[in-house]
């Protein structure tokens, strides 16, 4: 249970939701106190070429994007408010949208506007820490937010870099849905781990039933309750785009996003059975628990129930009646057979209780 | 658990509901018996310019109505029915409306007429009570009503005096909108704490177990359900208002409203996420409890089961049956070696029995 | 708990549903065996003026249609088939809705005829006994059929007595409205006692936990279930209705039903939330129970666990090995001071004991 | 609990779905093993006049087709497939749908045809058994095709030969109507008696809570999961008739299938209130047991509490130290008051803890 | 509980799920490390005539398809990834749907494309393993594509063998169809399996409780579950197929079509009643489990409370206090009716207590 506190401080943190937005007008941007610094990175990309600068100033960036077909913006970190305002200028970007991409905790969700679109993604690391990922795409640009600097688009980088065809045939869908794509990818090994502790648990309650897994399992739950409130909008999301009608989204990319889509089906049914099946792993984990008590509570019963009356009567026999007073006194204790008489007593009744439990079932 | 009592009595207070109206006729308005009294206070706003008075008499108030392009008026209070019939005459409002507005319980909805929109939301305050908020907006006018003075609406006012120009363009919509945002993120800080306390509640249950804490999260999924029967049809309200066609409200504020609805959503999924795990934590609180007293009854088995045997020996040789009369009774308390044989036989007797359980995994 | 026998009984009662029309051919009445003797009374209402007659003649009625703009005719108990008949051949009812009528066990709905309305309500006196309250509504006419005299439209007729306006206007779709509006209004007595009886039980658990809550609150919890089962029907019988288009229902009238769809929606929701805190104070009692049990086992546990094996020690010294036979028996007790070293080994294990539960956390 | 094997044992036979069809040709008539003798009976109707055949040859019953408006022609058992293969011919019966009738475990459906409906319905006998019923109706005829001889038709059989004028009207889309409205008619005793049970279960519990109760619930609620299991698909095949554009289905007759639908409403409604008020009942039962054994332990907790410190000490007076060694051994026993003494502290110990567990509210 | 096992390894590794699509660019197709050597069969089909040709090259199989009406192309075994490609191409098949075919993880669905369409399916065996099925449909072919050798299509391959004229009248998508209907025809055993194994499970309880049955519910849940994850976008996918207009695919194989959803509705219907129902048989067990404690904690109560009160006694006149000193010590042990006076209190106290447990109905 290493991972368990973690996952807890993880979850805490997620849940100071949308602080800098209460009582704020609309639109205006507030950064998180603890945001990390902005820094661009830019990709010119186009027939079979790119150009890639990492540090980059804006102007230069946006220098870029009349020499290529598709310019692909990052930038890592939101500290920086003057530039993401900068960059929503240069876009044409809608205040609204500029305040979602600087408060972190929004629902992955799809907005429309005239000539681009705006989706919200959270983006799973390895160990299941998330960022919130803002992606603009339009004719000729994809821009893209992310919290921190490390993200899950390493493998687009690369596909870019080789001189992947669709992605060097000048169209921005196409390399949005290539970095969505990554980003949902990249939760397949998160759902992965999960699913696949859910059935050591399994294994383990069965081999060695201990209270220690309750919790574990409680954990495990709670972060796939998380996830599907991440899981479940970025399916809407996904299909507001499958249905958005807007010249720079081409009825081809469309596909592609559908495939998407359907890899967030099968990450949300998953994710449906294995906290169903979470459930069921306490409810197991008490049926079983109550069984290992029955059975303790059942040897307790079956010890005292006999020795209690055995010890009763040989208190009895042990009592200081003085028997030279009169003959009623202990009179058994003053026969020469008493004691072995006693003995035997004691044997019928220890084995007639042994047989009315046999009769019981309970040994 | 000091919050507690508190969120009780506030919701035995939210259960009275309807009262005033059960029997009469509709559209007549008869106060609640335990209503504030009324007080108006108005905003003329338009071109950087405002005018605001506090405590001011209606007729004064509507005569502002030809000299500014929007104003804003705000009844806090009540109990003076004849002045929200006024107000209703010279706004051209219906009865049922009105209505709804004097009987504080009604669920958050949007009733779109012909000449402007009725929205009922609630309010919360930080410490988690609220009063019911009604709101009508049309070509240049927004009226609230509120049951008691203190609202939300202290950063709106701000960004009026500081001359906000959105706010300044002279479009009702939007200051509509603006109120009703800020409404909606009030919620933000009871919510942040309601699930920040169930976080905190979670470490407590694994720090230090304590029937204690089973009634503080019962009290909080009790609060978080009676949130959750306020947020789903503020939800809904604002869908309404999304799909009205109406000319006092423009398509770029629907656009406004949409990122109000946004925020509903993200509280209503942290509301459902948060309600689960409240729910799970009733029960690791229950799972932990049966394996501590799991633990209690184990300890007692063993004890009980090694010492109930001993005991009845022990009473077995103190048993008062006379050796004199015959060497039949009591004969290894006549023995040199007895007491030695007797101590071995129990020290095996209780070396079996730790055996047996160590072997059953129960120490 | 005096009203919980009286729950179950009525509860009983609506269990043996629609008997008569099993295996009947559709459209034929048969009265309820139990049906109580039919009374009609007739109110001609328009432009002020009422005429109201108590127990009159079916004909007599029939002839104030024509001198009435409205007629609002009422027939208290269904025991008299042929009068059902008559009345449907007047008015032109299908034969189906008069089985309905005389069949008392209908879900509430909303069934369109080309000339009518019919719709079927369940009416709740104070006490939570219902009744169902079959309702047509054309041009000029309303009929109320009931199953027992006594009901919740005494508000109504005294508007109608005082000559309210709208009432008053000619419309009999307002009249059927303000019929229905009271039927509802008098479920929120009904709700506000059992959600107010849920919240005292609720302090009534914290204060003295006691097993004969339990089945006080399974009562409530299966009360608001039947409500439930009226309530979600009513609701889709009053938007069947707003969804009608029919001369005979004006749009301004929609608006009324409309705050009647508003009130059972209110209704719902409670109704919804309150059974789910019913839920929940189960599980808190079980769990507060269980809590209660610990703290008894513990106890149990605790003094068993030191007194046992000191119990069995001071057996130990009580057996009755002959000491002068050998130095091996029983040696302590001949020694001077044997009696205080065996008090002290006692006090030094219960002392023992008690540390280690006390490092245990059990006391 | 008399009926509950057998409950049991009709669920078993439920279990064996389809198996005739897995792996064979879709149409591909094989007949059940354990399938009854197929014997046709026909009914010719119109006019008042009706003409009834038992046992009749198909080609005797298509001759009447042509002399009679409509024709019922009714085939109980389905033994014969051929016989189901002509009628099918002679109707223009798709070959799916007669695999349907043949395969006896189909769910409620309604298929449309060009020129006849399909109907799968499930009837019910008193005792709760079920077959499956088939019903093809088009222009003139009405075909059924039942698994046994036996049926809830009845009551429509003896409306025929009372010559009901609406069955006699030459419509065989009443016919239809009529036969489908006996079999759901049928359904309202066994739910009724389900209900009843569960009503006095309720009863029982609260007067003598017994273990044999549990097992008879859930069979209860299992039987109102298969009932629920052919409830929602046959308010779905009522549904899709409703919406039915065809000529042979009328719309008058449309408003008594509407009829039907609520009757099946009705049923849905409570059977999925007494399921959740027998879910309820295990819960109440749970929850009055442990109350019950907590009394027990309670009981035991208060007896060992008390007793078992006060064995101790009559243990401890009752040891064998010489008291004539020294004056440290025994020193009470010795004593003139020692024995009052003894017995004096055991009452105060007594009356101590019996007040420590008043106070605790144990007793 | 052989089985079980068995069917927790398979789940395992369900749960590797699309691992060697997650970075990689889309529609790039990479073979599992798991697969199995692919293998080509065909089959020619029309007017009576078949070809039949196992182990057969792309090539050769292609040519095939002038020859034929219809060809169906079966590849078993998924590891030649250039194969796939290569019949991609020939049949103009999109790169994702590829990529779909080879990641054998995919949720069941339907995908239309422009001259084909694509059904993922999962076919189990008898003893429940599953393996993905490919399946792609256009004018003049069919292709699957398996995990395995080894499926559920000997009935197909018979009945095209023996010219089955709706297979050989030249349309594909009736073989198509043919292949679907045997996929799900093979559901049917298994899941007569798992309700077969509840009901008897059921019985078990109620013949012989045992904690191993509590393993063996959650097993068959849990499988239920998954199968459900299957079977639900399984039915979604046949639904999108009805809905489907392409000249491929002809109404009137729609209705076969439709056929095959029903089989799924009627799976997915007895999914759900056994998957509730074995939740209640989890219930049940604990509650049974709890009965029978309390009848044990109830005989220990018994015992206890009787003998540990009557050990006090004997205990108490077992005490050495010396009689000799005064009259005040043990002076009923002095008299010569003490013994029998002991024993009679001591068996007044038992009936007394046994009086006061039948009184409570404990015994």
């Amino acid at each position: 249970m290493v991972a368990f506190p973690r996952l807890k401080k993880k979850k805490r943190r997620r849940s100071t939701l949308n602080r800098s937005g209460v009582g704020a007008p609309p639109g205006l941007l507030v950064a998180d106190p603890e945001a990390v610094p902005s820094r661009l990175s830019v990709y010119g990309i186009g027939d079979g070429r790119f150009h890639k600068q990492v540090g980059i100033d804006l102007d230069e960036a946006l220098a870029l994007r009349t020499e290529w077909p598709v310019i692909w913006l990052d930038c890592s970190g939101l500290s920086d408010i003057g530039l993401v305002e900068r960059i929503g200028a240069a876009f044409n970007l809608h205040p609204l949208a500029l305040e979602d991409v600087v408060n972190t905790e929004q629902r992955p969700k799809c907005d429309p506007y005239q000539d681009h679109a705006f989706v919200v993604a959270r983006m799973l690391d390895p160990t299941g820490n998330s960022e919130q990922l803002s992606v603009f795409f339009g004719e000729g640009f994809v821009l893209t937010f992310q919290e921190r600097p490390g993200d899950a688009f390493d493998p687009v980088r690369k596909r870019i870099e080789k001189g992947a065809p669709r992605l060097h045939a000048g169209h921005s869908d196409y390399l949005a849905y290539a970095l969505i794509d990554a980003v949902i990818d990249a939760y397949f090994p998160v759902v992965d781990r999960q699913t696949g502790r859910i059935d050591e648990l399994e294994d383990e309650i069965f081999d060695d039933l201990d209270a220690v897994q309750v919790p574990e399992i409680h954990g495990l739950r709670r972060d796939m309750l998380n996830l599907r409130r991440v899981l479940r909008p970025t399916r809407d999301a996904l299909n507001a785009l499958l249905r958005l009608d807007r010249p720079f989204l081409r009825e081809e990319t469309k596909t592609y996003f559908g495939d998407v889509q359907d890899h967030c089906d099968q990450l949300i049914d998953l994710n449906d059975t294995y906290r169903d099946t979470a459930a069921g792993l306490i409810d197991l984990h008490m049926t079983l628990s109550a069984a290992a008590t029955n059975e303790v509570i059942n040897l307790l019963t079956i010890i005292s129930t006999i020795f209690i009356p055995l010890g009763f009567l040989a208190g009895l026999w042990g009592m200081n009646f003085n028997p030279e007073i009169s003959d009623w006194n202990m009179p058994l204790t003053q026969s020469p057979y008493g004691y072995p008489i006693a003995l035997a007593v004691m044997t019928v009744i220890a084995l007639g209780l042994l047989a009315y439990f046999k009769k019981k079932r309970w040994i």
